[in-house]
């Protein structure tokens, strides 16, 4: 098999997940997608009309596709664990969509079970895989600007006025900001700071009945380096971060201030979850969307927030066009050339994984450990305590 | 005595704290410097040139005019508790320099003292003080916006690399960017979230080795009220937070970005710490700089980095020319007026207690409960484990 042979996909769940990663997936030249595993009939045809592959109503039955290489997972998170594990008895690398799993239990056995198979198993896409923090990690690494200190991340979003389905606003089955967002956020700061978080220690906020989940949090976290971080985020947020990054938004989206306050306005508009959940399948994949309707022209380098990473000999902040190098004397941007295909980032560590057997940064053991960081999150929040981690790993070393 | 005349006012300590507020006391109508005491000779005869007070070498001369109704004490901060207690003997009412002092113990005495003397004991200048923070903090108690959920709050300046004493890079004796920094930040979080810290949780920087003292904190903070708040403070920062206030600095002065690196490059240029000591007394009251060389031309108000107080109906971000307000369907900014004597809201609240027996915001009570903050903070960072507070006071009820 050659190693330019395009890796052959099956998809499990045409939903908003799929919907984000479909004009990357589509315009990857490494990527053929060839079955898709969906309960509604509207999004398997739209597929198979978009694709020419084969639409399944059951996941089992794509794994049992022999031109099925390799199943990129981005189905309910309660389905992850079973249908890794399904994929590991096909012989099938996964990669599952953040959060990996909602239990370290879960994803314990995702990793054992593809450890078993012999196959490769990443976690994405989270906004770890953005070029800008994967370049400021490396010129961390490298050693140029000395030892890594003090990571600082904020996130202002109206995440928690989208449309969203009942249980995106229930902890219980992985809703809220700390499952869908500190996912990220999480992954970028533990990328920065060298993967292995020792301590965590959180507030939460559930400041709207209407919408009873975890909707922003403040994180203290210490690594084993001796860096510590402090993560932020709201979802409830009338500010926008995206002021501090040059009005680009968290997809490279140019975005526009005449939009001030849209998400709630629309909300407001809308008389029931009924009716929500109506607006939110509009913005899924073969309900009336399609691959027609996506595109990735002046799409730009995705972020998320304002990120800061102090090392002893500078200040690293990466931003969707470049990374901000403040040094001792001069301040001066690296500049990022712009995406020929954004969001490409995961499927390039996918693909080496699987044709080069190039061990990924975002792995299971990496997945799992920033669940591990979300889990105490929520558990700090809850008790008032600091938590103690016990799964943490480092970035993979360069080259290994 | 006619409210209308002038407080009659003893300065201790003519140093960088004083050459602060200096071009305030000296333009603001309701302030007449009588006295001044300090070991500085040079010091002393340019006040009396100044402002044709008398100068003293021992503080209690001072407190023994009967011209001096009031002591303004910005001494070195080991000398805050024995010279309160001392103003308190000659029934002097005092506004002391933060930190107020360097442990609980002292900062009781100092409270107790002026109690029993029926005098008036005030604790700034902070950047409490600063009319966008009363300002943002009358709007949050106004009701208008629903409850303050969450404060957010980022300084990064090169705080450690200007010129130093040795005391002022030795935490024991009050040096360092939580007992000088922290003071200022955590004062004005409590002021924005209503007073009453119920507890701490802290990680602190010791990065340069050069500079034997903390450079950098990162603290999570719970409210009484449920509000939680992060602060986060660099003084080893080379990104710098007034990019985040258009180019205005703490001070209100317009920065140029052509100053980048300057703090460094002038230590670097500098062989040793008496060297560095002589610099820094060079920027002294009397040692080449008086009252004519102070100037309000061009400041406005002051600031203290980046500050968000989210509340359910708006984010409220206090800046220098205004209040930005993020609402639910429009963004706003609330202008301030530029000052008329820049720094004056300090003397303002010092000359209402006197004068009119207006309940100050920045009492000892609350001067003590921003120590034990900080005192918590260096704590928590120390052991790794949550302090829970217990003289914490909320912010003085309006028209108290």
């Amino acid at each position: 098999m050659s190693a330019c042979e395009p890796l052959r996909i099956g998809v499990s769940g045409l939903g908003r997940g799929f919907m984000l990663l479909l004009p990357t997936l589509a315009a990857h030249p490494g990527i053929h997608l060839v079955a898709a595993a969906d309960p509604r009939a509207e999004a398997r045809a739209r597929f198979e009309a978009d694709f020419g592959g084969t639409g399944y109503d059951d996941f089992e039955a794509l794994c049992r596709n022999p031109k099925v290489e390799a199943v990129y997972i981005a189905s309910p998170h309660g389905l992850h664990r079973e249908q890794v594990e399904c994929a590991a008895r096909h012989g099938k690398h996964v990669l599952v969509e953040k959060p990996m799993a909602l239990s370290l239990a879960d994803c314990q056995a995702m990793i054992e079970a593809m450890e078993a198979a012999g196959c490769w198993l990443l976690v994405g896409h989270s906004h770890s895989f953005d070029t800008p923090y994967l370049r400021t990690a490396a010129m961390i690494r490298s050693g140029e600007y000395g030892r890594v200190r003090m990571i600082h991340a904020l996130n202002y979003t109206d995440f928690l006025y989208r449309p969203r389905r009942t249980e995106e606003l229930d902890t219980t089955r992985g809703g809220g900001v700390v499952y869908s967002q500190a996912a990220h956020q999480v992954d970028i700061v533990r990328l920065l700071g060298g993967g292995e978080v020792t301590r965590v220690v959180a507030q939460t906020g559930q400041w709207d009945p209407q919408r009873p989940t975890e909707g922003a949090y403040s994180a203290l976290l210490t690594f084993a380096n001796g860096c510590f971080a402090t993560l932020t985020y709201s979802g409830y947020a009338h500010f926008d971060t995206d002021e501090f990054n040059g009005w680009s938004g968290e997809l490279g989206q140019q975005r526009s201030p005449a939009e001030y306050g849209k998400a709630r306005a629309t909300l407001q508009s809308i008389g029931s979850s009924e009716e929500e959940a109506r607006l939110k399948n509009r913005r899924a994949y073969g309900s009336g969307l399609g691959l027609a309707d996506t595109s990735l022209a002046g799409i730009g380098h995705n972020h998320f927030g304002l990120v800061l990473a102090s090392c002893d000999a500078a200040d690293l902040r990466p931003g969707p066009t470049g990374i901000d190098v403040y040094g001792h004397t001069e301040h001066r941007l690296v500049p990022l050339a712009q995406p020929d295909i954004p969001r490409r980032e995961v499927l390039d560590e996918w693909i080496a994984a699987v044709r080069d057997n190039v061990a990924p940064i975002h792995s299971g053991a990496w997945g799992l450990a920033t669940m591990e960081v979300c889990f105490a999150l929520l558990e700090s929040a809850r008790t008032g305590q600091v938590v103690d981690l016990h799964y943490q790993c480092p970035v993979r070393p360069e080259g290994a």
